[in-house]
């Protein structure tokens, strides 16, 4: 399993060759990206979970790996996130579990 | 817009039905969708927005309604249905629009 | 709840009107998408099933009625469509149950 | 069949609904959603028939009836639109096809 | 290509670590999970070809990889797979073919 | 990144493996699969950016990397598939971006 520092490090080096070739609406919604998940009505950690349970059910490894980083540290606990991936799992199915394996696997490590 | 009661009381008729002619595995699935939701580490009201995310995305329009009246039984607020709302858009795409059109209508009469 | 043969006659219909307006490559589609339920290595009850769990964790509503009422025709039993349908929720998860609580009222009335 | 002005007015009317409830980011959301679609290196009618083919793969009807309008709106032919559900049927499988149905009954009123 | 067992042993591994640190809701989902693909009405081949169908149009490549060893061994025929792939490639459309294409490559060394 | 060459001869080399132990309909699937992206009342340069969207949205990475090759040998300048792009994104949501890096990456180097 690649360290989380490298998948950072190759994301944000690729967001950045990303966004060198892309126009206005690609850039303004990268920014949108980041407002939804800032602390708001709901805590900045709950988001995460949000966007973690999401990236799950439509099985987006990338996109769980990077919530589970983020969620983890706004402070969100192994107990919560536990209990975010078995929702995912009950409204996602069994499809769902090739990425969860990996993502408890990540999760240990966190 | 049909009223949330006359849903709840066609979503029991149905899950009746469907128990009556189901095995025990459709059964003990039926159990754990309940069980996830329930208070944990992660209180309730917080659960039913994962959940309500979680459908937006997968565009499921029964399971949205359904989450948005659990969600707001449960204590949460307009704020914090919306800001769930614009997380799944921003995740899922303008392909949920059509969906949320429908959720932030039913928002307006919880 | 349509009944059947209504839902087979409009489908009908709807299908005329596509195919008098459709080229080459979509009316050979259609061909082959009869082709592959025909008697085979596989009896053709079986491919029925197979559609119709297929129909019913990519969540298409009518491709689960049509699949349910063909299977039936090639003598599916209740029991049977039972356990496609289990199957089909535990792979595709509880986001399935709004679209399999409607299969099964179907169910009864075939 | 709906008709395509009641479809255009009650989009418009749960439209304005959703935007006086949502805050900043959905709405910028919504600018951004209109601004790709602008004529730029590639016309306008060209990229009517890219949301089409995109909408019909992922099975969102409201989007598709939508695109089917605007596609026409901006000058494309009944052939051009054939050839884009056409593309659509192929990568997106039978799954489509009750939506494509409904399609190419819109597409002859048009 | 990764040899079947190594692949096995590795979905065997993380599993572990998952139940390792799952609460029951998700150790009961697993074996759920297994009771719907035994022996019943429908015989436990025809349930690992409904269990590879649905990993095929939904895309998953290890759940694919995983019915097809279970289908083999349960005793389904080279011919059986094909046919049910076939299906599989019409329900789903082209977006599956990269999926069918590794699909068919492990498929001639089982 | 793997080389474009390498890509397309790889592709190249397990389609004519799953062909050669393949019936009809799959063979005819694949010829009507080229059938639908050749000049015709839209001209293929543009069907080729159909595909790309709808590889895009379905979140099909070698889907994407085949159809950012054929688009660009049809012409495609590489504003017209950045434009393309922002739809897919747009339509698509944030859970397209891990592919979309990747995309922009080998758009780099064609």
């Amino acid at each position: 399993m690649e360290r989380i520092e490298e998948f950072l490090a190759e994301r944000d080096r690729l967001n950045k060759r990303l966004l060198a070739q892309a126009d206005l609406p690609i850039k303004r919604f990268f920014a949108l990206d980041q407002d939804v998940f800032e602390d708001g009505a709901i805590p900045g950690k709950y988001k995460e979970l949000l966007g973690l349970v999401a990236s799950a059910v439509l099985r987006c490894e990338d996109c769980v790996t990077y919530h589970l980083h983020r969620a983890s540290q706004a402070g969100a606990t192994h107990h919560e996130i536990e209990e975010s991936l078995a929702i995912a799992l009950l409204i996602g199915g069994s499809i769902t579990v090739p990425l969860l394996r990996r993502a408890f696997e990540r999760l240990e490590s966190l």
